[in-house]
């Protein structure tokens, strides 16, 4: 199978990362023309405190705005929104919402940073939230960060990640995201991870998340697909950054991802010319330049033959 | 074989398309840092018309003061310099250089407008070249720009590119950097055509010239190591940029593929730490943000556990 399933996350992992906030109405926008550009797979915000992350405000808003075009095509497109806890989840059920995300990190260091508990305890808090998601019929995605390196402890073992891996599939959750959250990884180590991960775990189940920060991320998802990995999480113009590198790459662009699917002849679903037309009205909402080079330099357009 | 050879052109490639004009000793101190991090084949500068390559002026000079040091270290160092024909040679012999570099495009329309004659032509003007490298036991190396796509025509046939690569090898040259000048390529792209290259020459004579212009340029450098090329250039930092897309990014850069073939553990002797600190040397001198992103960021550095 040749096919590859892209989940854009611009709009949450993204734009969580940015400085600038967009307004709800503005992130609608974004969401309808990504869904033009093909997009069938979107992360549209979080349920998380606007006090912490106040990019996410008023993500229940977005989706009374998105949900109900979401009914209308809803076997096209599924928006997830990411939940924390059961707090998040009780306002994702509030909100509609029928996928939701939940993540882990794969070093304590990284986990007490940044969810304030250890690994552990973040696996405690999912119980609720899967029981709640099991009632009212809402699928889940997981996500587990710093599977590749974290910016604290450095190494994190492979043992370890496909452990958690294994315990996230266990937990119910029908695709575990595999996120290499600092931008550190390289082509060997997405290959022999992968190659571990796919003996506990259906291929079918996995996805690369992969982040730009040292240039590697379309190297790491060509090494992942050539290990069978059909499933990857990008972000429209390369939205995000790293909180741990001021002014650094963020997620890998959806564009870019396209370019090269394409060029394989791997389908995707996705239109590269609409993705780089939402690039172009993307980029002046922004504070900086977007990452993309396929959105910023577009497709090659012969200039004509020179006589 | 595992072990790769990198090219470093950012003194040439890399320099000429940068508005940038580094001095002859500024250009001499990045030499002595490249060849300290461990280069050993390093394209230095180009006997071309300073009127129309103002930052190539002064090559001769450059030339003086690598070459003694090259006597020095001659078994370690291969320094290289571009000659666009007959007379660029001549100044090549007299400023001593050991090596030097023909170039020709694949397509007529680049031809034309890059070197102002057909593809035909320009291999007419390598004869007397040829013949002056022989009597000076000059070695020759030879780069095919536009293998990948040109800007004028679009599309260029492998089989056109497969016909010049036969030609160049079969005019005496030791190796032909096979270039996507425009970075326009995608991974099947590469696979496919280093594929029919190697029935047609030795596949230790091809090297792997990509730019970055559609972030590819890594992906593109995976695919052609996973198919047995072993060669590839690049350029500190990411030096260059694409006279067809102004403010795009140039050649790939040598700190981003050591980085990933460090992590394959495939040896190339260079040293990622002081590349970096090359980079961020560099830096202060160019006019842009230069498009390295493990130059920038660095390697991963653990802040440390938490408790």
């Amino acid at each position: 199978m040749k096919n590859v399933k892209i989940v854009e996350v611009g709009l949450r992992d993204g734009l969580q990362n940015e400085t600038t906030q967009l307004s709800v109405e503005q992130r609608y926008d974004l969401y309808d023309k990504l869904v033009r550009a093909g997009v069938k797979n979107i992360e549209i915000g979080a349920f998380v405190s606007p006090k912490w992350v106040p990019q996410m405000a008023l993500t229940a808003e977005l989706c009374a705005m998105v949900l109900p075009e979401g009914e209308k095509v809803k076997s096209k497109v599924q928006a997830t929104v990411l939940v924390p806890n059961e707090q998040g989840m009780l306002q994702a059920i509030e909100a509609g919402v029928k996928e939701v995300a939940i993540f882990a990190a794969c070093s304590e260091s990284f986990s007490q940073k940044n969810i304030n508990c250890s690994i552990d305890e973040s696996f405690e808090r999912f119980v609720p939230v899967m029981k709640l998601a099991k009632e009212f019929k809402i699928k889940v995605r997981g996500y587990l960060s710093t599977c590749f390196g974290c910016p604290f402890e450095g190494k994190v073992s492979e043992a370890k990640v496909v452990s958690l891996v294994k315990k996230m599939h266990k937990l119910g959750c029908y695709e575990i995201s595999v996120g290499d959250t600092i931008g550190v990884a390289n082509a060997a180590q997405v290959e022999s991870l992968f190659k571990k991960l796919k003996k506990v775990v259906p291929v079918n189940k996995l996805a690369g998340h992969f982040h730009d920060t040292r240039g590697q991320a379309l190297a790491n998802i060509l090494a992942a697909y050539n290990v069978g990995i059909r499933t990857f999480d990008s972000s429209i113009g390369g939205l995000g950054g790293c909180p741990y590198a001021p002014g650094a790459a963020g997620n890998v662009a959806t564009e870019d991802v396209i370019y090269m699917f394409d060029g394989m002849k791997v389908k995707t679903g996705l239109k590269l010319d609409q993705l780089i037309d939402t690039h172009r009205w993307l980029q002046p909402l922004m504070d900086h330049q977007l990452s993309s080079k396929v959105g910023r330099v577009g497709r090659l357009k012969p200039i004509g033959k020179v006589q």
